[in-house]
């Protein structure tokens, strides 16, 4: 499909980059055998890894500790067509360590929700793809 | 996660209401095994299918033909942690009818990307949810 003029395939610095520009994400991942999407606020890890912070007992921890899934982000404006997006495919996994709990609740994420109880979960970049959209209107 | 005062549900007629507000949205669906993710303009049709308009041979039809996937548009501002989200979950198909080609080349979005050829994908609105971030800082 993007085999195509109209498209650019970003390498994993430019990816890396264009994500700590965002504050929103997408988790995508299986539940109840369904296809399933998630929008969350996140930020980088300083090892590339995506960071979440959600509530311990949340469906979304339930279905992604332990499993491989994919993280989504992106801008585009429509009046010129153009954008970019990225994803980090890898296996996200709830922090657990006291010392790296410790760490991230001064260097991590802070839930857009007011959570009772809170857990980091990270998202290993694995595999980190992204494309620009150059735009088939406008001046881009 | 979201039994939680920062968030509302949202009944089907807004969330098609917001969907219609986005020329944007991300196809979320299973490739070799692994969830992937892909942005893609769109339109609603009348019966509230989403639809979309791609290459005949992209990695995209090959993927999701006749198979359920989500569709997920969403709006985050950051300044004032509010926004939606609406999550579309149904039966992907390539469109093959003669008469209804012919109505959406008319009727249906127009891919941002050139294309030497186009096929237009369907994606029946079975199940519909939406949610609403009402934003712990700012106003809202």
């Amino acid at each position: 499909m993007f085999q195509n003029d109209a498209f650019r395939a970003l390498d994993r610095q430019e990816c890396l980059r264009l994500l700590a520009k965002v504050p929103v994400g997408r988790v995508v991942y299986t539940r109840q055998a369904l296809p399933a999407v998630l929008p969350i606020n996140f930020s980088l890890d300083t090892d590339a890894s995506v960071l979440l912070c959600t509530s311990p007992d949340s469906d979304l921890v339930r279905a992604i500790d332990g499993v491989v899934v994919a993280f989504e982000a992106d801008e585009f404006d429509a009046a010129t067509r153009s954008g970019w997006s990225v994803v980090v495919t890898g296996r996200a996994t709830v922090v657990t360590d006291p010392a790296e709990q410790e760490r991230l609740s001064q260097a991590g994420p802070i839930s857009w929700m007011p959570l009772r109880d809170a857990v980091f979960v990270r998202i290993e970049s694995e595999m980190v793809t992204g494309r620009e959209l150059r735009g088939t209107l406008g001046t881009l």
